[in-house]
Parts: C-alpha cells; sequence; structure tokens
C-alpha cells in the first residue's frame, strides 16, 4: 500500500498460508483481516489506486515464472517466508516445512528472476537472527578478516540463533549471495530486527489495517506484551529476560524497505542491510509496555516464566552495526513509547478478539520437548 | 566392508539414487556393480560376516524412526546426499532436488536420533568447499575472531564454491551445529576433499568393488583424468587449471572414518575436521595422470577447454589448516602416484565399460547457461 501510494506499480503474490498457518495453532489476527479482493477494492476507494494480485505458491515454478513474465518486475520484493521460530519447532514435519518451504521459494524466484528478468533487483527479507548472538560486533554482512598474518574479506560468520528457523534464514542469504556471484542477479538482503506495531500511515481505516498475531508461535514479543496489557493479562517474559534484541516499528519497516528500493544494487552485487531501530532486552521491553500500558490506565504488571526456548538468556554483549539505511535517509518515525500508545490503543478497539484467543499467548512449544 | 570387517555390526540404508542419477544422466559406473543382495552375498563369502541393509529414503522420516529403532545404533554415518555441483546447476529443478534432499535427509536423521538414540554419535559427511577459496587460513571448523577490539571463537565464515550444492553442504552442517547445541547431538562433520580411488582393502573380487563414475556429472577430477587416459583420450583440464583443491584417495577416507567412529566426541560436542591428504591444482593433477599413464605405457596427452565452471581457475592461496585427523593416528596409505596406477590397472580392465560411455565425459552442463 505504501509503495503505491507513493506512485509505484504493485502487483502482489500470496498463498495466504500465515493466516493457515495461524489458524493451525489455534489462534487468529487480533485485527480482523478481510478477502484479498475486500482489501484491493478498499485500497481503491481510498487512495484511487489498483493494485494488481496473483494467488500462487512460490514453491511451483511455474507460478513464478508466469508472475515474472506477466508483470516484467523492476523490483521483486521476497517475504514469503515460514517466519516463526516456535513454529519450526513443533516437530520435525515443522521443521522440515519450515526450511524446504524458505529455500524452495527463495530458489525458485532467483532461477526465475534469472530467466525472465535479469537485470530486476531482488529484496529478501532476512532476520538478524541469522547473526546469533556473537561477542564481537556484527558488520552489515561482510568484514575485513584478519588470520593467521593474512587478511580477506568474507561474509560475517552465520551462527544462528537456536531454531530451524533462523538457521533457514541464513541457507536463503547464501543462496542468494551465490546468484548474484555466478548470475549477476542485483540483490538487497535485509536482517531485520522484531517487528512491531499495528499501522503504516496507509492505513486509514479498519478495512486496510494489517494483520498482527499475538499468538505464542506467530506473535513477536512486543506484539505479545501489548496484548497482554491490553487483556489486563500479566505481561510474560520468558526467563530471566535478558535477551538483547532489536526492534523496528512496522512503519519504520515499511520507510527502510522503500529507502532500499528507492537505492538500488549494481549488477551483481549482493548488498547486505542491518535493519532496526534500537535494542533492548526482553525485561526492558516489558517494563516499557507496562509504563505505556499503565499511563494509558490499563492495569499491568510483569512476570517472569520458564523459558520455553534454549536460548543464551543472561545480559550478553551485543552491538549490530546499522550505518547503511541511515546513510539512504532513513530516520525513526516515533520513539517505542508513541508506538506503544497507538498499539495499545488499537488493540482496546479489538479487545473482544483478544479474549476469544487469550489461552494461545502462553508458549506450549519448548525447544527441549 | 571395513568397519564390518574390523568388528563392527554393521547395518546400510540406501535407495540407490546414485545409480539412478546417474543413469539419468546417461552415464554408468566404469566397475560392475551387483544387486545389494549380492554384494553382501560376496561378503559374506570372503569376509564370514553379515552386513544387514534396509532399502529406504532418508526424506521419509517414518523409515528413519524404524531404522533407528530396529538397530539401536552407537554410530549413524550419513553419506545419503546428492554430491555433484554440475548436477544441481542442470536447472531449477535439479537446484531444488539437490538442496531438498540434502537438508530433509539431515534434518530426519537429527530428530530421529534426538528420538531414538540421543547418546548415538552422529558422523556426517561434509565438503572442503563448504569453504571456497578463501586467501587466508581456514581451520577445521572454529576460529578465535578478533573484530573492533574484542574477541570471540566462531565458525569460520562459509562462503562456499559457486553451486547450490556446496551451499547446501553448507545448511546441513548450519543444522547439525544446531542439534549438538540444543539438543546435545554428539557429531562429527567431515569437510572431506575430493575423493579418488577404485579400491579399499576389502575390495578383493570383482563383486565386492566399488563404483566409479567417470562422466562429467558424477566424476570427481581424478577419476575423469584416469578414465581419460585409460581411453586414450586428452586430459581436458577446465580453464587455466589454476583451481588448487584438496585430494584424498577412497582408501584413505575410509581410514579417517574409521578413526573419527573411534575416536567419538563428548556429549554435545560439534567437531569438524578437514580430511585430506594433499592440495593440487586441476593442471598439476593431469601432469600427474599423465606422467603415471605415460609410465604404465598409456598414451596420454593434456588440453585445457573453456570452463564451464564460474569459478576462480587463476592460481590463488589455499591453505586448509588438517591436524586433527593427523593427530588421531592417519597416515596416507599410498603417494599419489602409485593410487594412480592401481587406478589405471583397474580401469583398463573394465575398459568396454569406459568406451560405452565415453560421450558422456565431456561437460555439458555450464554455470552461465
Amino acid at each position: 500500500m505504501h509503495l503505491a501510494n507513493s506512485g509505484f506499480d504493485v502487483a502482489g503474490v500470496d498463498n495466504f498460508l500465515r493466516r493457515k498457518w495461524v489458524g493451525e495453532v489455534g489462534s487468529h489476527s487480533a485485527t480482523p483481516i478481510g478477502s484479498m479482493e475486500e482489501r484491493i477494492r478498499a485500497f481503491k476507494q481510498s487512495f484511487g489506486r489498483r493494485i494488481h494480485f496473483d494467488y500462487g505458491d512460490l514453491r511451483n515454478y511455474d507460478f513464478v515464472y508466469y508472475v515474472l513474465e506477466k508483470y516484467k518486475p523492476d523490483v521483486v520484493v521476497h517475504m514469503a517466508e515460514q517466519p516463526s521460530a516456535p513454529f519450526s519447532m513443533i516437530d520435525v514435519d515443522h521443521a522440515v516445512l519450515t526450511q524446504t518451504n524458505n529455500i524452495v521459494g527463495t530458489l525458485n524466484v532467483l532461477h526465475a528472476i534469472r530467466k525472465v528478468v535479469p537485470h530486476c533487483h531482488l529484496v529478501k527479507m532476512g532476520s538478524v537472527g541469522e547473526y546469533g548472538v556473537p561477542s564481537v560486533d556484527v558488520p552489515e554482512g561482510f568484514f575485513e578478516i584478519e588470520y593467521r598474518g593474512r587478511k580477506d574479506t568474507l561474509p560475517f560468520p552465520r551462527r544462528a540463533l537456536t531454531d530451524w528457523y533462523h538457521w533457514s534464514k541464513t541457507f536463503d542469504s547464501g543462496n542468494l549471495m551465490l546468484a548474484s556471484e555466478i548470475w549477476g542477479v542485483r540483490s538487497s538482503d535485509i536482517m531485520q530486527g522484531i517487528v512491531y506495531g499495528t499501522r503504516t500511515d496507509e492505513m486509514v481505516n479498519d478495512h486496510l489495517i494489517t494483520r498482527f498475531d499475538f499468538d505464542a508461535i506467530f506473535g513477536t514479543v512486543l506484539n505479545r506484551f501489548c496484548a497482554q496489557a491490553a487483556l489486563g493479562h500479566k505481561l510474560t517474559v520468558y526467563g530471566s529476560g535478558g535477551q538483547r534484541r532489536p526492534i523496528i516499528s512496522l512503519r519504520d519497516s515499511i520507510q527502510c524497505l522503500t529507502l532500499v528500493i528507492e537505492n538500488p544494487p549494481d549488477e551483481g552485487e549482493y548488498r547486505v542491510f542491518n535493519q532496526f531501530d534500537e535494542v533492548y532486552n526482553a525485561a526492558e521491553l516489558a517494563q516499557k509496555v507496562k509504563n505505556v500500558a499503565n499511563k494509558l490506565g490499563f492495569d499491568s504488571d510483569i512476570q517472569h516464566i520458564e523459558n520455553p526456548r534454549i536460548e543464551d538468556e543472561h545480559l550478553h554483549y551485543y552491538n549490530l552495526i546499522h550505518e547503511k539505511l541511515q546513510q539512504l535517509g532513513f530516520k525513526a518515525s516515533h520513539n517505542l513509547e508513541g508506538e506503544l500508545e497507538i498499539m495499545l490503543t488499537d488493540l482496546n478497539k479489538y479487545k473482544q478478539r483478544l479474549i476469544a484467543k487469550r489461552d494461545h499467548i502462553l508458549p506450549k512449544v519448548g525447544w527441549g520437548d
């Protein structure tokens, strides 16, 4: 919607797996999401522009080839990945589904781009979790390494967070790097922090709002805290809450995406961005939500629960360099508290939908099960 | 055969995909390979020991679970991967087949080990190609990194050789590292050099010989040179032939495997070996084969052809540290010339089978096609 409203011709592709998967784990979006046809109609009414759409699965190469032939895009934005760490840890079937869905979709996109639109710019969503939590600074993709008296410029080592999902993201990054190297594909790989928020500027009415997942499988940490605050539940921090993670609002994520698209890489360039705004640990994030909730009149408290994940939850060093997007002009649009106020106000409006699925906020999938 | 002959109880698992794939690309093994039943019977006759066997596909989790339940192994040796770079470059279907076959098989093995035999030692075949050809020394898996004034021990960066196959090997290594970290799986990851040779010591007659692929897709570089020498064809070097690669004979690969099995890692340890004997570039290897062939009376010459791969073919720095297997007692059993003599003598015996498929030695799959 933001790109269409900025003058781009936009065509979307989806097979609605996210809706299906959230339903399978027993939950739904806090915000009510209409059919794609309804959403496209609502956007046309508000903004006067038509967004094209094709239903299909990126795991089907013929479909990917077909849509690239149909639209001949200058830019492909690939966000069609299974995005949940706990989902990948449910059992072997979900581990296999996560890794094959993500790898096959990306392989098909790369092969079809090469055949149909070789000069197209591919923007792919990665994750800061690909780097894990090393004790050294993390560059944006590549760095100069010195070892036993010699030097080389190499990708920063990927030792991802401790789940099959985050490792699958490192695999896709490898495949992108290869396609740029051998076929000259222009690619931007976004190592994105944890996204939170209910809105972008184009969500001017209920028909255009984005989905907001708050269950333990698909809800990200700040979204879950806000849902708990809106419900008057305790904000549940996993373990001691020392896990430091970079965050970015949905609104700013779209701002960054637009900057990346407006500033394409060279032919054959594989370019990595570390895309986030601030870094907090889980306990600090809970405290931020509690403070804003209290200010808005929600009763809110914090509870530490047993960590379902196997991860380092103690305070640790964490410093990801993030300069490239700032150099392209990125500026955070709100501070965290401002965005949290908007979220809590939105969620209060949809409180009945939170209540309906409140049993799905606490974790049921454990890494050690 | 070597392990069974050394006193281990051995059960094999295969779905014979290698035979099928070599057939699909139009070739066959230079050595005639009987059915598994014939081979097991021949081994029993010569060595008096029974090797168990189950037909099945590692991509089928229920099958993997079943065989682990059936045998309750102390060690699982996982070599069931699609092993060819050119095969993965044929088209998108072969890229997807390679990466999904390799990842799904390994994910299933890891999940089944965790459920059935959590203390079992997993030995997985990786590739030195996972490291690519960096300009710095390459440690055995992990190294101490110093960056912007801080230190950490991290996996050496994987920037694999330029094909989907080698990248798939880095993916499996990541999955092994994760399983050891979160589930305590004991694992040994073998970064193996290019294997060559026709024999191990147990191949005492024609019924027990191993397969020997010499086609452009499944034949490794020394095997192809030897087949060409036995046929009186020119030895075809890809491009300038400066590509430096580590090599190891089949016989010594089995010696290393035995040492790794006899010296298991600790619970939760993920251990990496760089497994090879010597390093040569492609032009040097052709020269070695030519010299031995001439000595044995084969007419032999070298021809440089256009490189079908997109790779750095100029002389480059290349130094992989390989000390761990030497510390366990590894000693090369023959020098290269000695092993080449055995190979050429063996291949001369099967010359009719080489002639039948001689049109499949020159490359037909190009990285840039």
